[in-house]
C-alpha cells in the first residue's frame, strides 16, 4: 500500500526526458536569465542574510549513521613560526598557519545532487544507479549544477503563518499551508523560483545551543502530498531548515525518505537542507517582502553528490 | 635589505586598530549596505560566471608541501543499493548515495583568513600568533567572514591590457598596470570593491589540460609595490588567477611571500586565490562592463584559516 | 590539596634523566635481549591472541571530545571493475579493490606515545610541551619505539582474582590487588615486564554488543597510589581493557587523568589502552600460565603521538 | 596470447574449496599451533628487527593513482595547554597532545587482503566481485586475518645470492633463483612459511634517502612463473621489499598485476609489500639464520582490504 501510494506520487510528476536524455540538473532548468536579472532587483537594500550553519565539531550530526561533523584540523600553527632571525630567514617568511577538513558533503547546510537517491534502481532521468560506485557519480554529479544555482528566493514562512514559534515534530506541511503562507505573505511561487520553507524546528536547538539529536528526532516537514502541487509551481529548488525537507516519521511507514525518493530520482528537484533562516525570517517580517535574490553556489566537487554550502540571501 | 623594504611596506599600509582593537576582518569592513545594493544594480542580463575550479585529485596541488589536492570518497553507492523488495523492505527505501571529502582549505579557489600569515609573532590587528594552534584560530578565523563576502566585483584583465594572452611568470603588475588597466576598461576601483587580477597565467594549465606544477611554477602576480595603491584605494578584497595573487619568484628573494605578509597580517586585505577567470573575462571584454555583482560566501569553518569556495559573478 | 598529592606521586617516580638526556623512550628500556629472549620460551603451544578490538564506525569513541570511530572508504570497489574485455583491456586488468582510512591514533587498542601528556608545560625527559605543534612532536614521539615493544607480557587478571565478572565502575586498583593477583597466579612481576591488568569493565560492552558510552561512563582501573609500586617493579608498560589504565572518575577530582600525568610524563611509562583481554584470559585461567610472549608493534608514525595496534600474545 | 597464458597459471595454483566454500583467508590456513611453536624456538637472542617503514608525508606513493602518503595531524598540541593554575584547574589536567591520521591502507608496509584484486568479476573463494562496495568487503577483508599472521618467517635474499646489492628494475625472480637461495642460505621453505623475498630494490629509494617514484619506477620483483612453486611449497603468505611483489613492467604486458591477479583471488595468498629487510638481511648474513619468528599483526579493520603493519622478526 505505501509502495502503491509511492508510485501513485513518483508517476505524477516524473519529469524524466523533460530536458532531454542527457540532461543531469533537472528542475534547476527553469532558472533563467530573466529570473536571475528578475531577482537581483529585489536587491535594495544591500542586506546580506548567510544561511549557512557553522562548520564545527559540535554540529548537527550524530554519527550514528554515517555522517559525522566537520573535523578541522591543522597542518601548520602559530606554534610552527619561527622564533629567531635566522629561522626566519630558513623558512623564508614569518610563518603562517594552513588548515584542512574531513566531512561528509551533507552534514551542514547543504545541496543534495540528483545521484543521492535511487528508486527502483535508477536515478534522475533514468540513469542507472550502478554509475555511482567508490568513485563517485559519473552521472549527476553536483559538479554540473556549478553555475546554476541562484535566482530568486521565496521564503514561506509557514510556522508564522501557522502561528507558532515551530511547527511539531511529526508535523507535514500540506499544499494547503503552502498556498496560505504565500497568500498570508502576498508573495506568488513561480517558476525558477528557489523556494525556502521555513518550520522553526531549527530555532529549537540554537535556543538550546546544543545540536544533539537534531539528526536522529522527529521533526515537521514537507508532505509528499505537496509534491505534486510543487511540480505543478515549477519551482527549481526547494530547501528547509529541518534535516531532510521531509515530515519525520516518514508519512508511508514502510519508506524512511519518501519525499526524496519522489522529489530527486523522479521529478529531479534538488533539495536543499539544515538551511538557517531565523535572520531572515525576521527580516522578511520586518519589512513585508519574502523574496530576494538568493545566490548559493555548490563546490563543484566532481562526481559528488552533494555539497555543503553558505547560501546568501541579498535584498 | 630585503628585511627593511618589507618593513617600509608593511607600515606603510598597516591598518591595525582602525576598525577597532577587536576587529577580526579587515578591510571587508569597506563593503556596506550601499556598496552591495549598487553592485546588485549590475545585474541586467542575468549571466553567472562560477569563478570555482572543480574539486578533483587532479587538480592544482603538488603535495610537495603540505596541500594536497581533495580526495573525495563514497559512504555508499549503488552497488549497497536493496535489490530485492525483501530488502526494500528492510532498508525502508531504495537506497542511495552519500559521500565526503578530504582537503586543504586552500586547496582550489579560495580565501585566505586574517590567520593564514603572520608577521614577527603577529596577525592582523596585532593578535599574537599564538592564538592559532592545533585547536584552530582563536582569532581572525574564515567564520567571522560568514556574511561579509559580496559586493561589487571588479575585473582587472592585466593580460588583456598588455596585449598578451598570458603574462610571463615572474612579472610583477605594477600599480601602473593596474591604474591603465581599469583606464582602458573605463571602471574606477572603488573603496569596497572585490577586485579580481587576470594575469592569464591559469589558461596555460586550462590549454593542456594538466594542472600539474601550478603550485611549483614561477608565476606571474601582483607586485609588493602595488600594494600601497590598494591600501589607498580602500579595496575590500584581492583575488588573482594564478597560485598566490603574489609574483614568483618573489620580489624580495629572503621572503617566499612577502605580498602575503604585506597584505594579510597588516593590511587585513583578504586574499582569493586559483580564481577561474576566463569565461568572465571573455564576457566583460565582449560588452565592455567589466564591475559585477560578486557573491563569494566562505564556508563558515569555526576557527578556519581558509575556505574553499565558488564565487559567483553575475551580470 | 589534590595539587600536592599529585607532585608527591610525581616526585617519587620521576624518571628524567634515567637513560640520559637524550633518551625518548623511557621505561620501554628495561626490555633486553633476555628478557625477550626469556619470553619467547614461553611460547610452546602454538595459540595465538590477538588483543586489538575490530577498527570500525561502531567503536568505544562517542566523538563528544576529540576522538572518533575510525572512518574506512573505498577508492575503488567492486561495482568499478572492468566488466568487458575491452574494459579488461584498457584497465590492463580484471580491477580490485583499494581503500584508506580517518582515524585518530588512539581510538582503537593503543600505545601512548611519551608525548601524548604534559606535566607543567613538559614532557617525557623534561622536553618543553613546545616541541608538540601542529606539526606533531619534535620528541618523544610513537616512531622512537618503532622495535620496542616485544617482551614477556604478564596477565594480572585482578577481576578474577576479586572474585567477580567485572570490577565496578571507579573501582581503584590497589598494589595489594595487584600483589594479591600476581600470588595468586603464582606470577612475579619482573624487570622488563609489559603488565596486562584485567578488570574486566570491556565484557560489559562486549556482552551488549554495543560500545556506545564506553568513553564516557565510569570505570574500574589502576590507582594512582599503585604508581610507586609500577615505578619498583621496573615495568616497561601497564595496558589494560579500559579506556585509560586509571580509575574514572579521577582519584584526585582536580585532574581528569592523574595516572597519566604521573606514569607518562614523569615515569616515561608507556600505557596500552582498551586492550581485549577476554579471551587470553580465559585461557590462563584453564591452563594456570600467566605470562607469554608479547608483540605489540606500533606503527612508527613520524611525529605520532600515539598508535593503533594489534598486539599478539602467544603461548 | 597473455590471456592464455594467465589463465593457464590461474588454473595451476587455484585453491577455490580447499579450505570449505566459507573461507576468508585462503593459504593462511597452512599455519598451525605446531609451526607457530616451532617458529618461537628460533627466537634465542632476543633480537628484534622491525619491518615497517615510517608513516611519513615523504613516503613511497606518488598520489598520481589513488594511494597517498599518510597525513599525520594534530587535535590538540603544546600550544593548546594550560598556562595558568586557572586554565589548569578549568581543565581538569595539564594538557597534553592528540593525533589522527588519513591514510590509505596500502600506503606503507603492508598486507593485502584477499578482497583487493578481482578475476573475471570474482574474490578469492569464488566471492563474487559485486560484494565490495562503498561500504567494505562483505568477504575477504583484513579482519579476517585478525589472529593469523604469526609464524616462521623465512627470508630469501635472492640479491645477496646473485650477488649483487640489488636486482635490476625489471629483473624477474624465477624458480630457480628462489630454491637456488634457499640452497646457498641452508634452510628450507616449508608449509605455512611467511616468506619474505629481497630484491634489495628498496635500498636504492633508502640510500637517497628519497622515496619518490618508488610507485613509479620499474622493480625487480617474483616472476609469475614461480607461482607453481610457492603454491607446492603451501606457503602462507609472501612479502617482499618492492612496490608489489611481482615484478615491473608485467611479464604479460595486457596485464598491470598479473602476479597479483594469479595469487591473490585464485591461489588465496596472502601479499605483503614494502617490506624494509635491510637490517634483517644483514644480521641473517652474520649469523647465518635465515629463519626467525614473524609477528605481523594486521589492523583488525572491518571490511577492509589492506592494513599498514609494523612485522616483528625475532631472532
Amino acid at each position: 500500500m505505501s509502495e502503491d501510494a509511492l508510485r501513485t506520487l513518483v508517476m505524477q510528476v516524473r519529469n524524466w526526458g523533460k530536458w532531454g536524455p542527457d540532461d543531469e540538473i533537472g528542475t534547476l532548468n527553469y532558472i533563467t536569465p530573466d529570473t536571475i536579472a528578475e531577482a537581483a532587483r529585489l536587491v535594495t537594500a544591500g542586506k546580506v542574510f548567510a544561511l549557512g550553519i557553522p562548520l564545527d565539531r559540535n554540529g548537527p550530526q550524530s554519527g550514528t549513521r554515517q555522517r559525522f561533523n566537520p573535523i578541522h584540523t591543522m597542518f601548520r600553527d602559530g606554534g610552527d613560526r619561527p622564533r629567531t632571525p635566522a629561522q626566519v630567514a630558513e623558512m623564508q617568511g614569518y610563518g603562517g598557519s594552513d588548515d584542512w577538513i574531513v566531512m561528509p558533503l551533507q552534514c551542514v547546510t547543504q545541496w543534495d545532487s540528483l545521484a543521492h537517491i535511487f528508486y527502483e534502481g535508477k536515478m534522475w532521468n533514468g540513469y542507472d544507479a550502478d554509475l555511482v560506485t567508490s568513485s563517485g557519480a559519473a552521472r549527476n554529479s553536483i559538479d554540473k549544477t556549478s553555475d546554476k544555482i541562484v535566482g530568486r528566493g521565496v521564503l514561506l514562512d509557514v510556522a508564522r503563518y501557522k502561528g507558532v514559534k515551530a511547527l511539531e515534530p511529526g508535523y507535514a506541511i500540506t499544499q494547503a499551508d503552502l498556498e496560505g503562507t504565500a497568500a498570508a505573505e502576498k508573495v506568488e511561487v513561480k517558476r525558477g523560483d528557489l523556494l525556502l520553507v521555513r518550520t522553526g524546528h531549527m530555532s529549537r536547538y540554537l535556543d538550546k545551543n546544543d545540536w544533539r539529536h537534531f539528526d536522529l528526532d522527529p521533526f515537521p516537514g514537507v508532505s509528499i502530498y505537496a509534491t505534486p502541487w510543487l511540480h505543478a509551481r515549477q519551482i527549481a529548488a526547494i530547501a528547509c531548515d529541518n534535516y531532510a525537507v521531509e515530515v519525520r516519521p516518514s508519512e508511508l511507514p514502510a519508506f524512511r525518505n519518501p519525499f526524496h525518493v519522489i522529489a530527486i530520482p523522479n521529478m529531479g528537484l534538488t533539495l536543499g537542507e539544515i538551511f538557517y533562516l531565523e535572520a531572515l525570517a525576521a527580516d522578511c517580517a520586518a519589512d513585508g517582502r519574502w523574496a530576494f535574490l538568493l545566490a548559493a553556489p555548490p563546490l563543484p566537487v566532481v562526481r559528488g553528490v552533494g555539497t555543503p554550502i553558505n547560501p546568501y540571501a541579498l535584498k
